[in-house]
């Protein structure tokens, strides 16, 4: 029996279950890797492919590295990229060579932005806010799609590998633009492989598997290449606050994005839904259904990184201590202080954009 | 009703009118154009698409451009990409900007050819080939398709205006392969038209249509960019020796490929399908049936420019005195020193092809 380690119960732990079953997931473990981050110790980060030899690679201090990248699409980011930004952090301090492409043209190929607008967004927004999210802006290379021509030369190699109806059968859409913009993130995943073959690792939101998956066949029918298969780490959704699985825009009354206003955020968080009882008396006698409750939630995953700050809350809110709308009060005051954050480092790293490592191609 | 101007007729003429109809082409006429060539004065040439601004910019002395690829999938071409430098050089001669691009991406994203490989085949045997069938080396541009990030660009861009069902209705094949090289060469034949907006013509055999249709309709869709839609021209097949509508290489007796040994090829025309009777008495007596005849047609796609040495020989042939064995004699002496002059220049123009005007990007 699969089971996710989650101290705090989610409410969603069957989802996650069946994907790790039916994707063929690795669960993750927060031993699995030194000193895990809030995410990792928290079930946030729930599975992974190929952990092992990036846990080796850290441990022996052999190269590895980790990679993500940037969808220039709107100039918001959400709760989700967060994660990933803190993750690919996590294996920056731990020795991973850390690059940040701009997905330019995917942008363009499956959602029709200009290489110019996607440019535009990329270094006025997206950059400074993955760095205000905790990368080591000396430490992060950072390049753009469409200036890479060995990534794009791949692709159209790649392209070759993958038949239409594996692509459907991976993507349900295969419209010419999403294959173009998938083939080209193939060549993305693998390119710090170009010149030095390495294990890789990519944080990503389940709903990104299917790149993965992608990727890794294309190594597996490449073989002449050997690269390594990149491996992947899983986090879970940040719920929305209605309670469904995940935040979304298309639920803005639901949905948290960086930056927003701090008062509109303690407005939806003080409608969220909770695990409260309905009578005080109630409350206080049973305690809050933790598994229901999207703003514990949303300070697990999000707002308090001392563990025992947390559990001390848990405590307190399961049995009744503490109310829903205490806890909300809590969520607001510390949301607001991390809004404030960063949207100041946001300002901060704006400035100097560009003096970070871009990589030029000649 | 739709007649083709073929004075010897073909008989192959029902399919080219049928395509005509079907694809709403445009009727090819030898008066359109001033000196027309050839293909154009003999009906191998039968239509196109917007050719009356070709002819105004011919006219008038007004920018226009001729553009062709190159396919380096093998190391070979065949009749039907003579016509098509030829068709070009004609262009060239009355004014065209000429381009000629190699497809090193189409071949790595269809065929599953190296970039290098295409490279080494390109500049060792197609553009040497292409110039001794008669493009002016200082007067064409030429270019690499890998190097070309404007016209890549273009493609990632194009892909989104494009729905998987168009592709599968103009292509049959939409394989993420196929479909990035058919956007990639969207792109191409554009390109000239991104630093100056001018008309273009592409010569093309019927089977590259889809390829145009696509262009015209995309550039429809980029109504922003203000682009000429490309005109197009289009040839018949040279057919098979042995009376089917296109010569290919899956039937290597009955194809002739450049460069070929001379005496192989005479062996072929040896046995090829004429309009010749079964008794020397009736053939004298009624002459050959010329619309079957594929020796005759070969002379007058191919091998005799001169428009009187052709209509004597039609003359002759028609009313029996020219024997079928003797046409084949004719055409194998033709065919000899055709091949034997093109190795000659091919040798030649392979020691230049390092002088050549090839775009170098940034």
């Amino acid at each position: 029996m699969i089971k996710i380690i989650d101290p705090y119960g989610s409410g969603l732990v069957g989802d996650y279950t069946k994907a790790i079953k039916e994707f063929g997931l690795e669960v993750f473990t927060p031993d699995m890797f030194p000193e895990p981050n809030r995410a990792m110790r928290r079930g946030v980060v729930f599975a992974g492919r190929d952990l092992k030899i990036i846990a080796k690679c850290i441990k022996e201090k052999k190269p590895f590295y980790a990679l993500s990248g940037i969808m220039p699409t709107n100039e918001q980011i959400h709760l989700g990229n967060k994660i990933v930004v803190e993750n690919l952090a996590y294996f920056q301090k731990h020795g991973a060579k850390t690059f940040i492409l701009v997905a330019d043209l995917e942008a363009a190929a499956a959602r029709g932005v200009s290489l110019e607008e996607g440019r535009r967004r990329a270094l006025e927004f997206h950059i400074p806010a993955y760095l205000a999210l905790g990368l080591d802006p000396k430490k992060t290379t950072f390049y753009f799609q469409s200036e890479n021509k060995k990534v794009i030369h791949f692709a159209y190699e790649a392209a070759k590998k993958i038949t239409l109806n594996e692509f459907r059968a991976v993507y349900g859409n295969a419209e010419p633009g999403r294959i173009m913009s998938a083939v080209t993130q193939i060549g993305d995943v693998l390119y710090p492989q170009f010149e030095e073959r390495m294990p890789g690792i990519i944080p990503v939101g389940l709903d990104q598997d299917p790149h993965i998956r992608l990727a890794r066949d294309v190594v597996k029918r490449m073989k002449t290449k050997k690269f390594f298969a990149v491996s992947s780490i899983y986090h879970k959704y940040t719920p929305s606050l209605d309670g469904s699985i995940k935040m979304s825009k298309s639920k803005p009354e639901s949905c948290i994005s960086l930056p927003e206003d701090p008062v509109a955020v303690c407005n939806k968080i003080r409608k969220a839904l909770t695990g409260g009882r309905d009578t005080l008396e109630e409350h206080r006698r049973l305690g809050a259904v933790i598994e229901k409750d999207m703003v514990f939630e949303l300070l697990k995953q999000h707002l308090i990184e001392d563990d025992d700050e947390l559990n001390r809350i848990y405590e307190e809110y399961t049995t009744g201590r503490m109310t829903s709308g205490e806890i909300k009060q809590l969520a607001c005051e510390k949301m607001t202080n991390f809004m404030n954050d960063f949207t100041t480092k946001l300002e901060k790293y704006k400035k100097i954009v560009d003096k970070l490592n871009f990589i030029k191609f000649s």
